[in-house]
């Protein structure tokens, strides 16, 4: 059966454009607050494929999202790395031991090794391949090389990355070395997640905006092009998302081998469109806050239904969807994506 | 006497080109760490004039810039408005009780009458002024309105700023007549300072970032332009510099009655003096980190110069510096923008 997500990601002719939302399994669903009090904590419920299976299915069933993207964090890699990870309250994830030398990066798992530790992910996929409806999607995801390093080198997220960026500017070798195996295991990662039965993958790179653009090229873009390069040698069926956050002003250069690139609400879409619209497809983008208001998501739909009238979209939020966004609100935006763009 | 800043903010052909750094006055100083620990803690500095203006005279004397920038904070506005302000150790500034509806915001202070109790902020500039050498300018600076009302109504700094976002999208009424009357006290405030002896103006909009392109111009930078062009009409012979961080992508949008635009470090200075270039003077924008090093540091001033190497350019960083930066550093970076920059 062919499935309107995966079409549209390779610029076919669907019947309307598909939606889903980032962090669609998320606080702002009573369903998932539910689930993930029975499972203990965050980090608790990215280990448990039953739950993490689960949560993943709730927003395809209470939406209609047309594509699921696999529950999980991004962390969960260098945590497998064997980086030890806590989900302080208030302060979000927290290593406690970050990685600032060589004998600490030394010490952690890399390769397949270190992505074979990942199991309980691809049994999360393997379990959601058997529940989730025949035309609907699977994405399975990673952080970007960089994002995740960020988390690696400061242990926390932070304001300024100032310790992972003099790293960058002092200590380019080492970073480099870090972000070289860090790519390694997400491309065994990816991998595994594809053979577990995820269809999509999507590259977060959360933290993009973080490099200035000489920068942004050297220490991120080039790793996930490198990873998106060996996906696509080997599973060329697969559509490959990339969703580099906040860097609007580096899109004439963004090139490399992907079929989606996510456009975050800072990015007006005719700006992505003019750099990237007749190689990618495009991804967004509407901006998260404005799903606290209905007549605020009609007229940012309106206006991205309308410049991208011709297709080769996929219509997503900007960002990911916040904690205290009424449901109804998002439902609203589901179908009203789905109508806008009804084509004959 | 003239001086080489002011020259510069007006175009007019310098020796070479000035240079100064944002949060110049900061925690990288030793000199300025003894002066706040005599004071305190830092909002008590920015209350003490005396120790205010000896922390705003030591970059000038240590590293040789070419103009002082007022110490203070931004936030001593809306807490002389009548918002207790408390400095949290971990978490920055805090506003026990944010101003989320109508009445609390009638509840404030506005127009001259909470411009005039920032009479310490006045004083500090006439103490400045008595000591500084001639051939330096002082600046004189305030926040946005935007970026204040982000303060005032989130509490706090904030990753998502979705309370104020919420606001923005479903009661913009509330947010415009917030906005309107923080603007009406920082014409004011401004006014007050120059009266004082301030040589130029620069309005700080910190969080730029935090809005969607339409939603910037409306919510933002309407109200910076508001500001200038009342200080302009009274005050045509003071500079005023606008910093709006994080909009690269938004440049083709800007204008007003100023004379000089702040480029933070994410906008490549090409792209800014595209847009920007023939109408305004360029500030900036090297990025903080690189003062982590002397080589990434050569590596940027050498470029920036060469980009602005017509002129009509004021050198100083992408953003504040880093608390932790080497004194050595900061200094190599001023003389050497104040060194490659020399003409005929």
């Amino acid at each position: 059966m062919s499935k309107i997500f995966i079409d549209a990601c390779f610029g076919k002719k669907t019947p309307y454009t598909p939606v889903w939302m980032m962090r669609q399994a998320g606080r702002y669903l009573p369903e998932y607050m539910k689930v993930r009090e029975e499972a203990g904590d965050f980090l608790s419920l990215c280990h448990d494929p039953k739950r993490a299976c689960e949560v993943t299915l709730q927003p395809v069933d209470i939406l209609g999202v047309d594509a699921a993207i696999l529950f999980s964090d991004i962390l969960v890699v260098p945590n497998e790395m064997g980086m030890e990870l806590d989900f302080v309250k208030g302060e979000g994830p927290v290593f406690a031991k970050p990685i600032r030398d060589e004998k600490a990066l030394d010490g952690l798992l890399g390769g397949k090794e270190a992505a074979r530790k990942l199991e309980y992910v691809y049994e999360t996929i393997r379990l959601i391949k058997e529940r989730l409806p025949d035309d609907k999607a699977l994405i399975g995801f990673t952080g970007s090389p960089w994002t995740l390093a960020t988390y690696m080198v400061e242990g926390q997220g932070s304001k300024s990355y100032s310790i992972v960026k003099k790293e960058v500017y002092a200590n380019p070798e080492f970073m480099h070395k870090l972000l070289a195996k860090v790519t390694e295991v997400l491309k065994y990662y990816l991998e595994m997640q594809i053979e577990a039965g995820a269809e999509v993958v999507q590259i977060f790179d959360s933290w993009a905006s973080a490099l200035e653009k000489s920068k942004y090229f050297e220490f991120s873009w080039n790793y996930m092009k490198e990873i998106a390069s060996y996906i696509k040698s080997k599973y060329p069926h697969i559509p490959i998302i990339m969703f580099p956050k906040g860097i609007a002003i580096y899109l004439d250069e963004i090139d490399g081998d992907f079929d989606v690139f996510g456009v975050d609400w800072s990015t007006p879409m005719a700006v992505a469109k003019k750099h990237l619209g007749d190689r990618y497809v495009l991804q967004g983008n509407m901006e998260p806050c404005r799903l606290y208001s209905k007549e605020a998501t009609k007229e940012c739909v309106t206006s991205i239904a309308n410049t991208m009238k011709e297709g080769r979209h996929i219509f997503n939020l900007g960002h990911g969807i916040l904690p205290d966004v009424p449901v109804e609100n998002a439902k609203y935006f589901v179908k009203l994506c789905q109508e806008v763009s009804k084509r004959d």
